[in-house]
């Protein structure tokens, strides 16, 4: 069976629809690649692209939109809300069908040297793919920013992990890595009382000694004429913490509460295999192979 | 998104290696159209052979292999023991997917035509394609079997939907028609009392007051070291009848005689719907669209 890696680059400009379009036009042009979503925010003057394919073509992929985003953007003279280091602010890739993580951690090492290389532009390596404890989160690599990063790069702690120790005059500086993919989550409760949903965002969130790989809040939504509570979750690893134990969990401690739970949407994208996960959990299915899914012997 | 039909051709021919060989040869030659298996029976002399691909060209394959039965099998020498009119016993084509029952429903109708005036062959028309009420059931249509037809064929109440009144001179009579995907499924339970699974099975089973497109029996099976009950059921239209509700009332009836549901298994392919129908049924999806399935986008 054919290998899916999914990638979703980030890049500094949500404004200018040439330059977003020159930039998804050099996803379109490798072959064996498809563009899911272009996605641009001119607030954060940021847009985000995701595209998927076989793992050498989105590789070649990502290298051609961040060059072309190197060409087109100037951070000397970007502003937004977002924060951000680089003209190809962040490209993570994410294991989808038949990759494992360390391919991906790979894929991304090899495309931190080429970019570093080719375009001589400094590249942190982040999350999975990260070789300095301090750079798996986002954040901290990003502290300072574009303009606080021009100073801070030249110091050890600093240093990019390939490409020089200072930041491209115009594109500034990448992060390249590999995580899991981030399933959107929220279930719904049948109360307005928004208390019960942070309480119960706090009984499943890692953070408060909830599950490993759940990022919740408690918040209100409107759901046709009322208000509801809602804990909206980012499932940052589906298959070490699934959908089902999550959404168990939570109409549990709903109960205790005297609240029923209305139901849960997944919001954009999912990989099959986090429903089929649920489908196997909850029909108790004995022996079940991805193989017995007709549509993958395809 | 791509339309794609399954077709599971039964044909008289289980014991010669390289007839079934030409058979299956027959189907890979056609583009757009993958074979998935082929499983002969010699006690049966029958072999059942299992492709999917785009519309026409799974017609076009259809075609073609019944054609290379009609010369190769010999109904005048066929010994077996499973109920056959003709050397291509039997051609059903399955919606799989982006495609209606009606779709099915004409490309049978098509290469029934097809058959008849290119092989000159008498075909029926069965299930869904039936355009008399007495044909929708396979057996009905293979009353007398080929050595009956012979006779019976002239009559008015037996004539073939296409071709001549009477059997083509070795391949026979073949029938053509549209039917739903059948999932065979089986759930277990934590009793070796084999009278509690037939009961279980008459629950749900449509001909004792059940689920319309269930058939169910209750039998014994071996599992690791120990003999247990197991309610064994086709699925015949998972669609109209999910997975997840015979399995919750085979549950709610086996809490009844104070057993448990050791797990379910699915035997075979199945379509990816049947399993997602499940999840969006336990974890309560709204506006699951099967458009977010990361893998259908490709």
């Amino acid at each position: 069976m054919s290998k899916l890696v999914e990638c979703v680059p980030n890049f500094s400009e949500g404004r200018r629809p040439e330059v977003i379009e020159a930039i998804a036009e050099a996803v379109r042009q490798v072959a064996n690649v498809k563009l899911l979503d272009v996605k641009a925010d001119p607030s954060h003057n940021r847009v985000v692209v995701t595209f998927v394919g076989e793992p050498q073509a989105v590789k070649q992929a990502a290298f051609n939109c961040c060059k072309k985003a190197a060409e087109l953007i100037d951070m000397e003279k970007h502003h937004g809300e977002h924060p951000r280091i680089g003209a190809t602010d962040v490209i993570p890739f994410i294991p989808v069908k038949n990759v494992s993580m360390e391919e991906c951690v790979q894929l991304a090492d090899e495309l931190a040297q080429e970019i570093a290389t080719k375009l001589n532009i400094p590249v942190y390596l982040y999350e999975e793919a990260a070789k300095i404890p301090g750079r798996k989160a986002l954040p901290d690599i990003r502290k300072g920013q574009y303009e606080g990063l021009k100073t801070e790069i030249s110091k050890p702690e600093r240093r990019p992990d390939y490409g020089p120790a200072q930041l491209h005059p115009t594109a500034g500086a990448t992060v390249v890595g590999a995580r899991q993919f981030l399933i959107a989550y929220n279930i719904n409760l049948d109360t307005s009382d928004v208390n019960i949903a942070k309480k119960i965002a706090n009984s499943i969130r890692e953070a408060k000694g909830g599950y490993k790989y759940v990022r919740a809040m408690g918040i209100s939504v409107r759901l046709g004429d009322r208000d509801i509570a809602q804990v909206t979750i980012n499932m940052v690893n589906y298959q070490g913490t699934p959908l089902f134990r999550v959404f168990e969990t939570v109409k549990s401690e709903a109960a205790r509460y005297g609240v029923n739970v209305l139901g849960s949407e997944i919001i954009g994208l999912t990989p099959m295999q986090a429903l089929l996960n649920a489908a196997e959990f909850y029909l108790r299915l004995d022996g079940f192979d991805r193989k017995q899914v007709l549509e993958d012997n395809l």
